[in-house]
């Protein structure tokens, strides 16, 4: 299943900056970074409650928020984008 | 047809938060706003060359990036929310 998660975590504390860090960490595992709070992932189904629930543990529910999409198999060919094409290493810093 | 539109703008300058505002004004037309940076949109097909066009006219295309993928006509089912749920005023501002 092809899956979009974008978040916004709450990073004016140092936890939320960690939390940042570890959501980031988790999506890393099932696919790639496109934008700064925005990952595109590919996996089993079998795995996806695992993620969900690693993600729920992760964040503080009272300060930040996940959206996960559901993408379609051929969600590359439909998908737009406009202006710069951002790579990522791993700690979130752009390459640009 | 609906989309998802997820944006990163670079505002490190005055000029790179008033592309920040315009480019959610310009969301804000056709749809709603899910997170600090990511709208749902609800459009015409004929509108959407429209609304690429004014995005593409906003941004600095050598700073800033903007993805949009086609979500399926049911796609509010299939989508996943952890963690707070948030509304927006219109100048971004959270409302909690």
């Amino acid at each position: 299943m092809n899956i979009l998660i974008v978040y916004d975590v709450n990073t004016s504390t140092p936890e939320g900056r960690k939390r940042l860090r570890n959501v980031a960490k988790c999506c890393q595992n099932y696919g790639q970074r496109v934008q700064n709070s925005v990952f595109e992932c590919q996996l089993e189904y079998h795995s996806y409650p695992m993620l969900k629930h690693t993600l729920e543990e992760i964040i503080d529910s009272g300060a930040d928020t996940i959206r996960i999409y559901k993408l379609g198999k051929n969600y590359q060919q439909s998908t737009e984008q406009i202006g710069r094409v951002t790579s990522f290493d791993f700690d979130g810093s752009i390459i640009v």
